[in-house]
């Protein structure tokens, strides 16, 4: 499996990789110049205490890299994970890279995400973020009517402005941006990757980003399961 | 000066800085135990040789921190250049910190940027990307009026959603975001903030990013006279 | 208070810093366009909660910069905490500079770490690394002679191949290195410095670089007493 | 080819690698969702565009893992690249991942660089650093010797020391370091791996590390020919 859809219109894909559980276990060792090439319980008792006691270097020298196709929130909540952000998290880590698309310059048909009818959620009981239960059935049939009245307006007028001469750098400013899908690579190692999944499979992370999350780490579990099993990488119980 | 204004409600602040043109000569000459403490001819050679040459690391030892708020579009390009993106630049360098507010709890009254009607722009005559001449008088008060009413209609949809008990997270799917206004904090290095300059006070980067990138640039060189100056960061002549 | 003595001839001096601990708690409040500009209880529970939280991202805009004249295999340790090692640590943090001089080129007379007599300690029982009580007076008398000797006549070789017109950087293969003075300036985030002091502070550090560790701690500690105290950065109580 | 040989008993090996040229041009064309999978005309046109223009970003998808074998100096100076420093360079690039061996709890026999008589250099000139022609054969044999007896008693009193029961970590202030072997895993984007190499090919870098900035050339060249030629990566013409 190389590619778990998300959303309505979105997924993550598995472009390539590279190393695997004894990549970290051998960069452990390199003090000793002894390679291991087959995985045994001596690699698993190494691998579990480099992860207890946050020895986390080794997990740098495997790669991954994805392609993500998702609503720029989701996109601005995954780069402030890069970037280090308020009240997120901030490992200052970069040994990631980025490459995204961009609205200046495309001027292909803009597509959104639109929640279907069930996926409405209310706002939390207890928290100045996140979200509860979803909205009664009826409302939200009317929100995503609503919401896809209003997108359709919004790239009409996009589209007006483009056909009158309006630089593209402009015109967005018409278009519900929080919404609207958008396209990127994501190379990081797996020290960056466990850390982006620890944050993002939080219940208070929001539940779209949560879905990406759990297709990334559907995409790298069979590739690191030792690595992501001791890093205490998982999803939460009741997804 | 510490604040400068920019668009229509924007602006950037000095919130505060470490070092002078002082400190990069002297981490040039940490190993000659040598430290000047009055600017002379001498340190002018060095700090040019340094530019020259591309040795910017003297160059990280100055730090600079700023209070920004600006468009989201705005937002989207400043943090590009920090992670690095496609068709723009990407040095990776991350001697730099960034936190910023998010729609994601907030339900303060959110704030929009909307062109005045000499401000609409063409699109570039010869590039996929860019903007030209003012257009029409005429029609740049179309679009100023057709923005105003189109984001109006948003933020009550906004609002109505949230007064449906709709968690904030969700609701914003109805908000025009690229125009609206984030605040955030940047504490860069010296080095990490020349780049910026040198990249988004370019005539190809956004009107509006280099109307922040000029600020920025007006805010830090009474700071640093030699250093930005040797460094070759300027304004771009028509402006 | 701007320098502490560190080990026979070398120390750790506070060049320049910026920021407080408001700094902190204003970065985590950006949101809310709300700045303290009196540290207050409010305050204090919201630093409690970033460092508790591991929200370290706030403390990314609080800047230090240091002069440190250490002993190269303490350089050595210092570094492998920035750039990430093996056996140790590695937060790939790099809000951080690191200026040091070279033996490629200088020619000034090396300065060499001599262990005092009382000084020299046995090697731990229970552990690959790391050492343990100091050894028999009469035997340290002798290493400190034996050490000293040995130093003296590799610089009298490295000073001979000078003088036979042999460049600079074959010549220092005659030094006996570790124990070899270096000067750098590192400049690094509130972050940066408390991780590094969690790691540096522990008993199983090497003595030398915990001293090292202690300096920063004593310097920095008056500047944001509110930061390090919530982020439990502590001596190690026996010392 | 997967291993490359230098000085007398050092080596660069491939580990493994992470994409192709293709990937370069790939990660440059994420917003138009298009996929090169076959090399072509047009693909060479994009990859000397960004080259050119210093659009760098898209060459950080592409990864490579190396371990080293090298005297410390050249490790030293190696990581003076990925941390920055002071008369040499400093990108601030960190998408890099590093482990190395340590002389703090090794006991195995310490393997040291010693230069056969022919390959000792005058001092250059015109300049404070670097090296000129070889030195006369006869003075060549002599210090040779000299070194080889130099180190060994180092070798003798470190192993003394270490069985008289003192720690590995003191004991290791007799050996002359410099010239010591120490084993690494460099992990690195093609950003870095090229900019490393174009600091490292230099005339004006120490010889030694030269000649491993020519072994990470060769094993890297046949993997990504079209990228290495775009950006300018070759050796100095007389060696």
């Amino acid at each position: 499996m190389t590619l778990v859809d998300v959303l309505d219109k979105g997924y993550v894909r598995l472009v390539n990789h590279m190393g695997s559980d004894l990549t970290v276990v051998n960069a452990a060792r390199v003090s000793y110049a002894k390679e291991s090439t087959e995985w045994s319980e001596k690699d698993l008792r190494l691998i579990r205490f480099l992860a207890r006691e946050g020895h986390t270097s080794p997990f740098r020298h495997v790669m991954l890299q994805f392609e993500i196709y998702a609503p720029l929130m989701v996109a601005r909540q995954w780069w402030k994970y890069v970037v280090g952000s308020s009240h997120m998290e901030g490992t200052g880590d970069s040994l990631e890279a980025w490459n995204e698309s961009s609205r200046r310059y495309i001027t292909e048909e803009p597509i959104f995400y639109i929640p279907n009818p069930g996926e409405w959620r209310e706002k939390p009981e207890n928290s100045k973020q996140g979200s509860g239960q979803a909205i009664e059935a009826e409302s939200g049939k009317d929100y995503t009517k609503k919401l896809m009245d209003y997108v359709e307006a919004g790239v009409q007028k996009y589209e007006e402005a483009l056909a009158d001469g309006i630089c593209a750098e402009q015109a967005r400013l018409f278009l519900p941006a929080y919404g609207m899908y958008v396209r990127w690579y994501w190379t990081a190692s797996l020290q960056s990757v466990s850390h982006f999944l620890s944050q993002r499979l939080e219940h208070d992370a929001q539940k779209e980003i949560q879905l990406y999350a759990n297709a990334v780490l559907q995409l790298s579990m069979p590739l690191f399961p030792n690595a992501l099993a001791e890093l205490k990488v998982h999803t939460n119980e009741d997804e």
